[in-house]
């Protein structure tokens, strides 16, 4: 079936403003509650949410076998559940409703009003319930800048790291979505020079840099997926900004991995960009050598070329633009990510979520976290405000964008924002 | 409210043999499928199997505040939601309804045929949906092992372990009932002094020795739990095999943990046990020195008397005794994992699990893993039919039992049991 919604010089009879995450090339799927309090599966074109319940109840979706309810739900896993087959038909369907030639909608203002509604007037929700959370270590620049500074400089990569995508289990729990406020984490630290612990206030912490994938559910129990099918499992990406408290994390993560510094929270952008719509973007990712074990070998172009980009705003100031890094840096692709998790039989399940780790770029202005850009506190970020940030300030609203951008069309993820309010205080 | 089922001398109108896991002081709380294809929340007495939802619909519960299809559901979460009032009304009252003095159900024959199956007659499900998955590390003899084993024998103990209770994120979307079989997993190993990893069935698949405890939802993200209100959220408990593949364990684990190693396969048993039983169990856990920190400081009992036993069970040959350990050995408590967990205001929502880690007790015949019982394979173990085990065979059963006894009653979980079948081959 063709992807016909990539056809780069269709336009939308709904505004897009130029330089647009959202033209009608890109269809994300994501879940909004409306001012009256109805929760609904959406889409968006420009700075319109559209109402995808509503256009099914309007029989915009006939012809296409979808359950009764299927948009009228408050996470995406039962239409992710349903496979490529039926992604690739939803979202054909949406660019012809909204296309400028189409006049069924377009020329209906009663349907318009019942579907379609102003960003500003909706409030994003998480697309799906996720139920596991992994996060991979897949950044080359990123392992060795910390294996650098942790580790030994001159073998800053472990012997694993070259064979296999490293990966971790996250919590589920502490996921949110873009705007939700967090709490500078309480926790367990050693202070430098100490050999006895103490409790208080997270005085390090950092943003990660990440985009995340979305899952259908795959395989059975037991049974692996090789990867030449892994894509084919494969919903969509959002921008993810995995939250650390690197003092925390330092005391704790030895030796069985990074916990309490890194599950008060994980944000995400709440928009799903297909794979179908990255499907323009995708480049070839960097050589791998060694050549991986046969489970891990795949041919062809799997990194996508997506412009990433962190903000760091303080209050009542503007932001400051700290680090620009791109996906395809990765070394590890998704779908050796996915290959490699589910070769020991690990179940994966509609709307689990993989986060690619941190994303460094080369030079040490791409570099994908605080501890890296300052090198370990060691050379403090000037903000536009004149102040200094070695990790993030009380109150500092951190910002991650995202964007495909070839000749033709802009393709975006939106943003990831989430500002760290200073710890939390039982009255 | 007096927590009356646990009155010693109360006996049931139905059967229940000597040394039964489950007379009426138990009442644990699990979900069954019948052979109608019905699924449902229920409890046990004795070998029989009691349908809640059948008794809900016939106005057993009169007078308790609780939704209409409360136990008309496949998982247990809306009930745990519910809380502790809740879980010790509906306790009490099953308790009443079965007393050998109350004839209301005892008297009425077509309503014991619609709410009493033989166990033999119904199919044990998960009880809860588990949304995240916490193991903890919590057994000093354990760890003491581990580290002896891998690291520095003079320095087991890593210098966070007697500070706080060392934990990491399990894989829910793996975790299943007694009874289903799993497939040796796949995996990436290093053979021993070579340089280049190979991709094979894992030759050290072992099992962990754990019990787990199921949490309501407790908190606001971003808010702790103090330890003297951590115990009211906790539903009960259930035994746990985590399973491990020593060898992908050892190649893939640094720096950010078991991954793969054990996300294969995590087996419970399928009656969550409450904390209400466990009650008469209480004792006192082992000093800890140095005293924790604040956060992590409580006062009185908190450990619980339970007698764990491991069972190796070859293909057409009665089982072997290989281990006898207790709950009780655990020195961190499940208040300070719960306090812990929630220090940094990690959200805990209902039906969470959280594991002990391996429970390994002071004596080498009550370490709760091959790998220390055969001290990394050095002194295998011979079972009854004569054969040697290092690690876990294909097709054995592993049968894990757990109970507490004092003179008066006995309280158990059953057992959890699970087959190692061969890996699994693509056909």
């Amino acid at each position: 079936m063709p992807n016909t919604t990539n056809n780069p010089i269709r336009k939308s009879w709904l505004t897009v403003r130029e330089n647009s995450d959202f033209p009608i090339q890109n269809i994300p799927f994501g879940v909004f509650l409306t001012k009256e309090d109805v929760i609904t599966i959406g889409t968006r074109i420009g700075d319109y949410a559209i109402d995808l319940g509503a256009l099914q109840q309007l029989d915009y979706f006939e012809g296409i076998d979808l359950t009764d309810d299927m948009f009228m739900q408050d996470t995406l896993n039962d239409f992710i559940s349903d496979g490529k087959k039926t992604w690739r038909l939803v979202r054909n369907r949406i660019g012809d409703i909204f296309d400028s030639s189409n006049p069924k909608l377009r020329d209906n203002p009663e349907h318009r009003d019942i579907v379609i509604f102003n960003m500003e007037d909706v409030e994003m929700q998480l697309p799906v319930l996720i139920g596991d959370y992994t996060d991979f270590y897949s950044s080359k620049e990123h392992a060795t800048n910390v294996g650098k500074m942790f580790r030994d400089p001159e073998n800053a990569l472990l012997p694993n790291w070259l064979h296999l995508p490293v990966g971790y289990h996250g919590r589920s729990s502490t996921i949110i979505p873009s705007g939700i406020p967090i709490h500078r984490p309480m926790g367990q630290t050693l202070p430098n020079g100490e050999t006895t612990p103490v409790f208080g206030p997270s005085r390090l912490v950092d943003f990660e840099l990440e985009t995340a994938f979305i899952t259908t559910d795959a395989n059975i129990m037991g049974e692996n997926i090789p990867i030449n099918e892994a894509e084919d499992y494969i919903f969509g990406m959002v921008l993810l900004n995995d939250w650390s408290a690197r003092d925390i994390q330092k005391w704790e993560y030895v030796p069985l991995g990074p916990f309490l510094a890194k599950n008060f929270a994980s944000s995400i952008s709440p928009w799903i960009v297909t794979m179908d719509a990255l499907e323009p973007f995708r480049t070839k990712g960097p050589t791998q050598e060694p050549t991986p074990l046969p489970y891990l070998q795949q041919k062809g172009k799997h990194a996508f070329d997506i412009n990433l980009e962190v903000y760091i705003e303080p209050e009542n100031t503007e932001a400051t633009l700290v680090s620009k890094s791109n996906f395809k840096y990765m070394y590890w692709s998704m779908c050796q990510q996915l290959a490699h998790h589910t070769s020991n039989g690990c179940r994966v399940n509609s709307g689990d979520m993989m986060g690619s780790g941190t994303i460094s770029g080369p030079t040490p202005d791409s570099f994908g976290s605080m501890l890296e850009l300052t090198w370990g506190g060691k050379n403090p970020i000037v903000l536009k405000d004149g102040t200094e940030r070695k990790f993030i300030n009380d109150n500092d609203t951190v910002i991650f964008k995202g964007y495909c951008q070839n000749r033709t069309v802009r393709i975006g993820f939106g943003e990831v924002s989430t500002k760290l309010l200073p710890p939390f205080v039982r009255k």
